[in-house]
């Protein structure tokens, strides 16, 4: 495949830009990839491991000349980031971002984009548990939804362009209005996100059940709780501080709903628990049906040693 | 491997019965395996595919002249169950169960046991989302721990001929009191399931989001949810009806640890979150360490086609 862009900067290299940088090289969809993280630490492994072909020591030295710029850092430093990397932004050039968040986003990095860049807002929903350098893979994205999420007056060529290099690195997309994201990804992935964790806490705080017995027997259902819980605080705080209205429109349906399961178990109606559970059957063969997971009945568990 | 029972009878024919026979079957633990299982239907499709030995038409004919009977139905039909066997059951006979929730099995089968008969409730903690004659696998078990529950004078040398069995169908044995299986259980199992399945309720409620959306963007961390919320919707329905107080009592907390939450997204208070979220990361390495889960980075993804 030809080069969508002859130069990409990454500014962040955790999981999401990792992966984008092995997708990219693994389908040639960049001339050159350069990248920059806060942490010297993170720059230091990424060298090592050649994460991307040249890694500088500040975001303004990875933009220069880049055709595309991707903010790959948590929602909460996407304004820091792009104020300092705006005065180095070339004209015709492309910023978009990978945040999880879509309206935030929009309102911290737009008012510091010149005149002349085209900010595009784009969001993969692909992820794992891992994070930082070494935790990237090029098949990140395959087969996964990433949804781009225009601004009024945004360039259509730009748009395509981003769409490109996108299904180049094996995903999907789609187009969204940025609150309509904030609102499928609320019910998709941040309360599911934080359910999660407070399941994990409160069996890692109830005293009576040992963490080691929570450990053992964690195949009966708790085991993919504690996989979601194990994502990124900081990642994840960010989410929670800046899709704030739709969460907790969300938490409210969930704990109305919970609190009416509640109840039929408290006076012992099995009929309405019954329903409710075969109900949410559907929903499973869909996503099936759409090729978003398997039903391999071993998924996901160890071969004995 | 030699036999550790002459003949295991299996009461109900579903995933735990299914997989059972097949893990028997591996290592030849049992000289003859004998099934029962309420629907016709479930017979004809046990006797297609030779499931086991030999289909009765009724779980007295199953359990004539069996040292081993395996109750395998859910929770709420222990008992007519047990009462059904009990006048065929020979002295000498182990009988044990499978089911999820264990104080309130041995109140409902318990009286019906006679004289002579050891009765040894037990419960596998492997399963997957799926059910009937069909979803076994004989590798579903190993690994996966066992936790025997016996009741107060109870044969030892009974106990350890079931323990070995398990121990040969894969699993790791474990010896618990019932209140406190029933509440390990709650918190690793039962709860995380309701909340699964609320979760799952919720999205397909909300109509400002469709259910294709929903379906397409599940990745983002919904779909282990899904997954959870498409088990067998009577199993389900009769563990929370029977384990009502530790079920109840889990969720109090969970939902006392999720306002929590809900404030500190509510007042933006970033540090709470923070903290909470690096806290989880922990349970997770425990569950990696202890061999109950895989850390691929790929894990569950579908192959592009």
């Amino acid at each position: 495949m030809s080069h969508v862009y002859k130069r990409v900067a990454l500014i962040g290299l955790g999981l999401i830009a990792g992966s984008m940088a092995h997708a990219m090289r693994r389908s040639g969809l960049a001339g050159e990839i350069t990248g920059y993280a806060r942490s010297a630490e993170t720059r230091d492994t990424a060298r090592e491991i050649g994460l991307v072909d040249r890694v500088c020591d500040s975001a303004a030295d990875a933009v220069d000349g880049a055709d595309l710029v991707v903010l790959a850092v948590p929602v909460g430093a996407m304004g820091r980031v792009a104020e300092e990397i705006a005065p180095a932004l070339a004209p015709g050039a492309t910023v978009t971002d990978v945040g999880s968040v879509k309206r935030a986003v929009i309102e911290a990095v737009g008012p510091w984009i010149p005149d002349g860049v085209h900010f595009i807002p784009a969001h993969p929903l692909a992820g794992t548990e891992h994070s930082g350098p070494r935790s990237g893979f090029a098949e990140l994205f395959d087969n996964r939804w990433c949804l781009i999420v225009p601004v009024a007056g945004t360039d259509r060529a730009a748009v395509d362009r981003l769409r490109r290099l996108w299904e180049g690195m094996g995903a999907n997309v789609d187009e969204m209005d940025p609150d309509h994201h904030d609102l499928v990804l609320a019910v998709t992935s941040h309360t599911p996100h934080l359910i999660a964790y407070t399941m994990v806490g409160v069996a890692d705080d109830l005293r009576r059940v040992t963490d080691s017995e929570v450990i053992k027997y964690s195949a009966a259902g708790f085991r993919d709780f504690t996989r979601i819980a194990a994502s990124d605080p900081t990642m994840w705080r960010d989410v929670f501080l800046n899709n704030k209205d739709a969460t907790l429109e969300i938490l409210g349906r969930f704990t109305e709903e919970l609190f009416a399961l509640q109840r039929a178990i408290r006076r012992g109606d099995g009929d309405e628990l019954f329903d409710y559970f075969t109900h949410t059957r559907a929903i499973r063969r869909g996503i099936i049906e759409a090729g978003q997971d398997t039903d391999a009945p071993d998924f996901g568990r160890v071969t004995k040693q």
